[in-house]
């Protein structure tokens, strides 16, 4: 039996692999007698309320999971609401932070908002939100214990990071075994056909298969999908190294990061993040990025915002007039004083509320000119002339086009 | 600061063992501490409710605590009968039998009613008994995972048995690096100032050191004992070896075991169990396992149930008549038809109910003659003159000297 086009798209792993009848050991038996008996399969992901802003890297697993939903499937989202409240006891963990309730709650709840545009939330039993307080707060000390008795430490060892760590002498602290565990136990408590992961995620959806036998389910399958790349094409799509695309940034600046994308990334996020055939693409390069960056911005925010995102982000470029492009105000240098340092000229034309904020801005790389990022709040700027026509860039969303 | 001398009496190991003015470095300052406050120590031993007969090799440590409660500390005795509930969930251990409430709270009445010879149950203030389901069974995930989160991987594994088990590729399951932590925490549950063990609990006590410290209690310290010897005068006494003396078998079995204990043993058997000073024992070796075993026995049953013991041991073993001794009744051989075979025997004297039980009962090993293991229920033995004066012996308390 073969894998439906939808399901196999964008995949890095499976297991178990088996091409057979057996609905314990292929995916594509499992779904077909999920048809048979007319019963969605459950789709298990799980989402970290420690933080809030979700970014491409994480809209890969939303776009499977819809993808599931639209054949019918129930995504089942798991917060992780019990585990941040508890953190890391040791403080070892920078991962790992200790949130109260509340800032869970909140954290969660902006979470699955900004999911709306990514997930079906409307068609009935196609969505579960659970969190996993709900079994994780009532686990007693021998349903622990019991837990901690269906894996052994060199299990625990031979996972890549822990086998890392005990190698170079460095401590592991015990509790860190456990969320492996608890990770798994999930996936019983919502008796999970299938979860979804990044590459990373083998060895704790493998966990859950166990614990899904201990306890006498069926074990689910392991669907990954690789780890997206960030702005840089090569690292990591991550917040702390700064290559992320935010989903609640404006349609310009994504469009104007996607568009500077290095080409062996263009294919990845093209497969990951658009429905486009790869094949479709333009050969020459810098059409190539153009394509992708529409897509991707108009998997986002609609292919209209997409289009006019693409247009501005012309203009810019190209530096014509900003009467060109309805996303950038113009800002008149008429009252500035001239030569004018930068602190002074940000205040001036109204982007920051004061010369201090503008040097803080400044030097936390904040402003871009053209978008260059300018770093010294002293830089002297001779006369309005040279600025005329150019870009001036607070944040990601904040733009202003200097006229002379 | 020196220590008493009860305390230091056949002591394996102290830790910490400073010699200073500290309080929380020497035990001798914590002592001298306690005093000045006129409060007790608490001292902690834990008791596992898994079986319910307790041999001398427990013995050692009731007689310790018992000297705390005498200079005035409380005895604090822990029943793990939360831990004993649990059992081993992998059914791996032999050792960690799983026991439903019931059986667990009949082996711990049962023990602790053999305990009423060993330690002060009656002085106000000496003795506490803790069931450690008390503070386990409201064990949250959170505080286990602080709990988890106090120890590494490494530590563990330096523990000696989980070492040599990782050394040697054998798996270890997780669960079993919770007990040492949990066995921690009963001493943070009752704040003990002193925990008692074996010097196979070195690790699991300074693993309570560090919980205590982790919940800003005091550190106890670990007061360690020999591990004693069984009958065999070699390996540690142990149901499992068959070489143990029982608190509740009768004072000639006691005796009887005793006085034919190896000589190497005989000194830590005075030091350990009696309060005699090992100098005063006779130099002759027999006559120092005598004096040995009449004062060991004595501090069992009392010093007049010894030396009647020590009368009829030595009765039974010169061989002279039934009537020099109270303690083994007679049974004649008139009605025995001979040639006899050894399970008829028994049943035609009357040892046993049956033929059948005999026979079950020679291939049991519960049977000797003169002290020699019967194991043929088809033995047999030709003349009534062969068996006079010899005595017949079921099980530990059942004896009769066989009159032709």
């Amino acid at each position: 039996m073969a894998l439906p086009r939808w399901l196999e798209r964008g995949m890095a792993d499976l297991f178990p692999a088996g091409e057979t009848d057996d609905a314990d050991q292929s995916l594509a038996a499992r779904l077909a007698e999920a048809e048979a008996a007319a019963r969605p399969l459950r789709v298990k992901f799980g989402i970290d309320p420690t933080g809030s802003d979700i970014h491409l890297g994480h809209s890969i697993m939303f776009r499977k999971l819809r993808a599931f939903q639209d054949a019918g499937h129930t995504a089942v989202l798991i917060v992780g609401d019990f585990t941040a409240r508890i953190g890391d006891p040791t403080g070892q963990s920078a991962t790992r932070v200790q949130l109260d309730g509340k800032a869970v709650e909140a954290n969660a709840r902006t979470y699955l908002d900004q999911l709306r545009s990514l997930l079906d939330f409307d068609t009935p039993g196609r969505l579960e939100v659970r969190r996993n307080s709900d079994w994780l707060a009532d686990l007693d000390l021998p349903r622990l214990i019991d837990l901690l008795g269906t894996a052994t430490v060199g299990q625990m060892l031979a996972k890549d990071d822990f086998s890392s760590r005990h190698g170079d002498g460095k401590p592991i602290a015990l509790h860190e075994f456990l969320y492996p565990l608890l990770q798994g136990y999930d996936s019983v408590a919502v008796n999970a056909d299938v979860e979804l992961g990044g590459t990373d995620q083998t060895f704790n959806i493998a966990m859950g298969r166990d614990l899904q036998r201990h306890f006498r389910q069926r074990p689910q399958f392991g669907l990954l999908l690789p780890i997206l790349p960030g702005t840089d094409g090569v690292r990591k799509m991550s917040k702390s190294l700064g290559n992320t695309v935010g989903l609640r940034e404006a349609p310009l600046i994504t469009y104007s990061k996607l568009e500077k994308l290095p080409d062996a990334a263009v294919v990845p996020y093209v497969t990951l993040l658009t429905d486009l055939d790869p094949a479709d693409l333009p050969r020459d390069p810098r059409q190539k990025q153009r394509a992708m960056a529409l897509a991707v911005t108009a998997s986002l925010h609609g292919a209209e915002a997409a289009h006019r995102a693409q247009a501005d982000a012309a203009t810019l470029v190209s530096g014509a007039s900003a009467t060109e492009s309805a996303a950038v105000p113009a800002a008149s240098l008429a009252t500035v004083n001239f030569p004018a340092k930068a602190f002074y000229l940000l205040s001036a034309v109204g982007l920051c509320g004061s010369s201090s904020d503008a040097s803080r801005q400044i030097r936390g790389g904040a402003v871009r000119l053209d978008g260059d990022k300018l770093t010294d709040p002293h830089q002297c700027f001779t006369a309005a002339a040279d600025l005329d026509g150019r870009v001036l860039q607070l944040g990601k969303t904040k733009f202003l086009r200097l006229l002379a």
